[in-house]
C-alpha cells in the first residue's frame, strides 16, 4: 500500500486529520519525566499509546533526536518502529541536495529508519526532489508555503509572470508528480493561500499544514481551506500544543485530551461519521 | 578563533584554498578497502593524513553518514573529531527549520558534533537562519546559486524588481550578517554569475564553490572570479575526483597528487607564495 492510500485508511478508521509532531524537548518534559533519552523514550511511547486511535500520522522533527547525536537517531529509528504499522510516519527533515546526495539522504529516510514520507525543500530544483520521488511507495512533501514569520521573505516574492514563488512551486512540483507521491507543506497561519493552493493543485494532492497550536494557526479555517471536495487530506499537525499541555502526572491524559478536542472540531467540520 | 580567521590561517599555512569533501559511498571505494564502517574510517582518516596540509577545509556532507544511521552518525563525530584542530569543518546538511527547530539543527552541529561551520537553506526565510548565525564562531554559508543542473529551475526566476532569486537571497542574507559570520554556496558550474555575486558581496564573505571535479566547474575561473581581490574566501570544494580517483592500493597516492595538481593551479592563478 502507497503512502497516500495508507493515510486515507488511518484517517477513515481513526475518523481523523490530526497528525501529531513528536518532537522531544528536554526543556518541556512534564515534571515526572526523567529529563534523559530514556525518560524521553518513555515519555513518546506514553503519549503514542494514549493517541494511536486518535490520528492520522504522526511527525517526528529529525532536529529534535540529531541534537542528541548518534544516540538520538537510535531513539527516532526506535520511535519509528514502535508506532502501529497502520499509522503513516511522515519524517519532517526539510532535506534536500544535489541528486547524487539526495539518494543518500532518501535511503537514510526510508531504507534505514523505515519511515512512510519526508518533508523536502525545493530550493534546488527537480533533480534534488527527484531521488525522494523515486521510492513510489513513500510520500514526498515538498515544502511550499512554510508556517514561520519571515516565510514571506522569498516564498512571497511576485515573480515576472505574476505569481508568487510559493505557488510557482506548486505549479512546478505538480509537473514532477510521475509516481502519484507529491504532496505539499502549507502552513495553517496562511489559510487564504492555503485555499488558493488546494484549488491549484486539485483534490488528491495531501498538504501538510503545520502552525495550529504553539504557532496560532485557526483549526477550523485550515480544515475548510485545506481539504479536497470529499473532506479529505488536509493533514493537521500539532506538536508542542498535545506534548507538552500537561506539566505533572496528566501529561498523558492532558495530551489525549487535547487531542480529542481537535479531533472533535474535525468531525464536526469535516462530517466525519 | 572565530571560523573566518580560522579558515584564513589554515588558508595561509599551506598555501591552498582547497576544501576536500569527505563523503563516504561504498560503492566507490577503492578495492583494498573493506566496505563496511571501520573499512570506511580508515579510508577517510588515510584521506585525511595525506592531504591535511594541502587543504584550507574539509566538508563531511551529512547526507553520506546518514544512511548508516547512528553508527553513521557516530562515524561523522569521529572523522570530524580525527581532523587536525587547525583545519575547519564545514558540515554540508543544508539545514532549516522553524527558528524553534533550526535551534535544535544548530545544536547537532555545532555541540555535538563540533562542526566549525554548516551549509543551510534560505527558502524559509531569516527566522530559520538565525538560529544558526547566533553561534558567533561559526560560519554560516547560505546556499544562493547551486552547482546542480535544476538550481536555475526556482533560484534563477526573475523578480518583478528585475533581480534573480539567487540575488535576492544574497542582498537579503547580507543584511541578516550581524556576527561577521554569514558565508555563501555558489556552484563552480556557474562562473558569470560567481564573479558578479563577489562583487555583490564584497570581499569579506567567504564563498564555498562546489562542482570542480564530477561536475565540471572550471577551477581556474572560479578562482579568478570568486577570490576578493587579495586572492582569498574563494573555498574550492572538491570530493568524488579526489577520493575514488585511485582504484587499487594507490588510492592514498592518487588522492594526495589530485589535491597536489589542484593546489598547483590555485598557487600559480593566486599567485600565493
Amino acid at each position: 500500500m502507497n503512502f497516500k492510500a495508507k493515510l486515507i485508511k488511518a484517517a477513515n478508521t481513526n475518523k481523523s486529520w490530526l497528525c501529531v509532531g513528536l518532537d522531544p524537548d528536554l526543556d518541556k518534559l512534564p515534571s515526572p519525566v526523567t529529563k534523559s533519552l530514556s525518560g524521553t523514550e518513555e515519555f513518546l511511547k506514553a503519549i503514542i499509546d494514549s493517541t494511536k486511535n486518535l490520528v492520522c500520522a504522526y511527525k517526528p522533527n529529525s532536529a529534535f533526536y540529531e541534537q542528541f547525536g548518534a544516540e538520538g537517531i537510535t531513539l527516532l529509528k526506535g520511535i519509528i518502529n514502535y508506532i502501529p504499522d497502520d499509522i503513516p510516519v511522515i519524517l519532517d527533515a526539510k532535506r534536500g541536495d544535489i541528486g547524487n546526495t539526495s539518494k543518500m539522504y532518501a535511503a537514510a529516510a526510508f531504507d534505514y529508519l523505515r519511515a512512510d514520507a519526508i518533508t523536502v525543500n525545493p530550493y534546488m530544483g527537480h533533480d534534488c526532489v527527484k531521488p525522494f520521488l523515486d521510492y513510489q511507495d513513500k510520500g514526498i512533501f515538498v515544502l511550499c508555503l512554510t508556517s514561520n514569520p519571515s516565510s514571506s521573505e522569498f516564498q512571497k516574492q511576485y515573480l515576472k509572470n505574476q505569481t508568487m514563488l510559493y505557488e510557482q512551486v506548486a505549479r512546478t512540483a505538480l509537473t514532477w508528480n510521475k509516481n502519484d507521491n507529491l504532496c505539499l507543506v502549507v502552513g495553517a497561519t496562511k489559510p487564504e493561500e492555503l485555499g488558493e493552493l488546494r484549488q491549484l493543485v486539485g483534490g488528491d494532492i495531501p498538504i501538510l499544514i503545520p502552525g495550529v497550536g504553539a504557532q496560532g494557526g485557526d483549526l477550523e479555517l485550515s480544515l475548510r481551506n485545506g481539504a479536497n471536495s470529499k473532506g479529505e487530506l488536509a493533514i493537521i499537525n500539532v506538536s508542542r500544543s498535545v506534548l507538552y499541555t500537561g506539566k505533572d502526572n496528566d501529561y498523558v491524559d492532558k495530551a489525549r485530551a487535547e487531542c480529542l478536542r481537535l479531533v472533535s472540531t474535525m468531525r464536526s467540520v469535516l462530517n466525519l461519521a
